[in-house]
């Protein structure tokens, strides 16, 4: 059996949906989970739910890295955070895989520091599935590396690519570079050069194809299959994203409503109507939420590490951890790591 | 009566609903229309349209700037563009404002030659207001400066606050910066300077108040009046804005018109739902539409221009038209001059 670490004290709602989230996980996969957090609060929630005691270990973590503390800082001082935990046993080979819904820096940097980076990959990246009409596309980086170079984008390309062919089948995966214009000669200096390392690496032959920049506005019109762009640039887009469906959901419903409730005998069927708006609104933003997918990845550093937001559900925890299931399950890392020695990608 | 130089051949759809939407302007509003371009393709859509002779002018223009043209060399070579015929008809006092629904580059440089920069401002920003919970918000740059300074993006807080007083009558407008998180040390190069000059102009008092950084999740929220960012990251917020809300309109549709199709009996409101549902979307995807609230004003320029959307309809050239003429009457561009005068803002 796959054991994976949770870091049970992750997350705005932690311990709670955490916990219940990585036992169901355990109940319907084949897997454990290594719950990290203080023993009593952790036991306190076991008893709430439904679990095989075979498939839960706990491990004894006291503190918590804070959503609003700088991460560096905070893990240096806090040896015995959840986190840092959580990791370790992940890097002691006592599991898998790693999971965490706490603060996204602090997780990167602890995977980073326990793990170590993959031969060739200078700056690791979280990978985000994104629904769009037809299949989803991976979208990186989305909040792990701020500042970046070409070419770590062009190690964002391949990495991405061995994400699309695990989760989603796709054998040659289409790369788009995101940008403000499909022209080359469009964008900032970043996506210029990363065009220019993105064009000759394809013309190489690399696992996956290049397919040019790709506007912001076609990022759910699935041109592409794992679509590059800086830290900074993909957290925006991911986001904003978030922001708009929660805010559209609100207004739209808010307007039914009063529809509704103003002209009662003119609508007879507003009721009705304002049920399923809301409710077709409910599941394409469940589709929007990457944890949804399951988190996540973490890809670059040297194990398994998937991210969930911070206000994950019970079921996005359990999903997150069926993912570091299936990515533990289909040797990812040494997938990773083959396609990063084949390629072509320069070392910086 | 004030006179809007309209670039008639500026569009996907030009000049069809340009003409229309510029006459539109001028019979419900105090103004009138100098339509820049082919003189017998203007006439002939004239002769189509309700007009009053007395308020429309022609001004010929036999050339235009596609939409995949490099727009400084295709300036150059086009000395007949409509674009820059247009800009020219301002600069030469025979119109108080300018509006293009053309390639929105070339726009930005035909003004930006034509016009010349207000004193202390050095790069242009395109303005976009977007719907939130609440008033609308300004965001800006959403695409004519990629790379920004620190310095730009306070020159930027200045000028969007006079939009955000003259269009939404916010007489101190909370100015956010567009980051990846809440705290100052959050952000790129770029932000954490920015946010350090944001602080101390705040601090030194200007006509605004600095509310810190805005997450792209709170852009939508209302959170803040004005928010700043260099060009290449609104325009991608913009854009990937546009696209979820157009994908999550075609994805929800179809959804509900395949449980419609599928089960009749079962959802006897089903049909009413689906007509709801695709109204309410429609309602807030004109919201989103940025050409609804009149086009986006190109601020830093020393003359009016507003950019339209490169799809605009009638209705939306009319509006923008309009906001063109609201901004020629409350003297916009002294406004700013006089703001950023006044302000401590630092040249560079």
């Amino acid at each position: 059996v796959i054991w994976i670490a949770v870091d049970a004290l992750g997350g705005d709602l932690a311990p709670g949906p955490i916990v219940a989230g990585a036992v169901a996980a355990a109940r319907h996969f084949d897997l454990g989970v290594v719950l990290v957090g203080p023993r009593d609060r952790i036991a306190a929630e076991l008893a709430r739910v439904h679990h095989d005691p075979d498939r839960v270990r706990l491990v004894e973590a006291s503190d918590v890295i804070g959503m609003a503390e700088a991460p560096a800082a905070a893990l240096k001082r806090k040896s015995r955070a959840s986190i840092r935990v959580a990791a370790d046993v992940v890097a002691r080979g006592e599991a898998a895989a790693l999971f965490s819904a706490g603060h996204t820096g602090a997780t990167v940097m602890a995977a980073h520091a326990a793990f170590g980076m993959i031969d060739g990959v200078d700056r690791p990246a979280l990978a985000a599935a994104l629904p769009t009409r037809k299949r989803p596309s991976v979208l990186l980086d989305v909040g792990a590396t701020v500042e970046c170079r070409p070419a770590h984008l062009l190690q964002f390309a391949a990495m991405g690519s061995v994400y699309a062919r695990v989760s989603f089948g796709i054998s040659t995966p289409r790369v788009g570079l995101l940008s403000i214009g499909e022209e080359e000669s469009k964008g900032n200096e970043l996506t210029r050069e990363a065009h220019q390392l993105l064009k000759a690496a394809d013309a190489r032959g690399e696992g996956w194809d290049f397919v040019g920049n790709i506007e912001a506005r076609d990022v759910y019109s699935g041109d592409a299959d794992v679509i590059v762009c800086d830290g900074f640039t993909g957290n925006i887009a991911l986001k904003v994203s978030e922001g708009l469906i929660e805010t559209a959901s609100d207004v739209i419903a808010r307007e039914l409503g009063h529809a509704a409730g103003g002209r009662p005998s003119r609508r007879p069927a507003s009721a009705g109507r304002t049920l399923g708006v809301a409710r077709a609104l409910r599941r394409f933003r469940s589709r929007m939420d990457y944890a949804e997918y399951g988190g996540a990845p973490l890809l670059g550093v040297a194990g398994i590490a998937i991210v969930g937001h911070g206000r994950s559900s019970a079921r996005a925890v359990r999903n997150a951890v069926a993912m570091a299931h299936r990515f533990a399950g289909s040797a990812f890392i040494e997938r990773v790591a083959r396609e990063i020695a084949l390629s072509t990608v320069p070392h910086q």
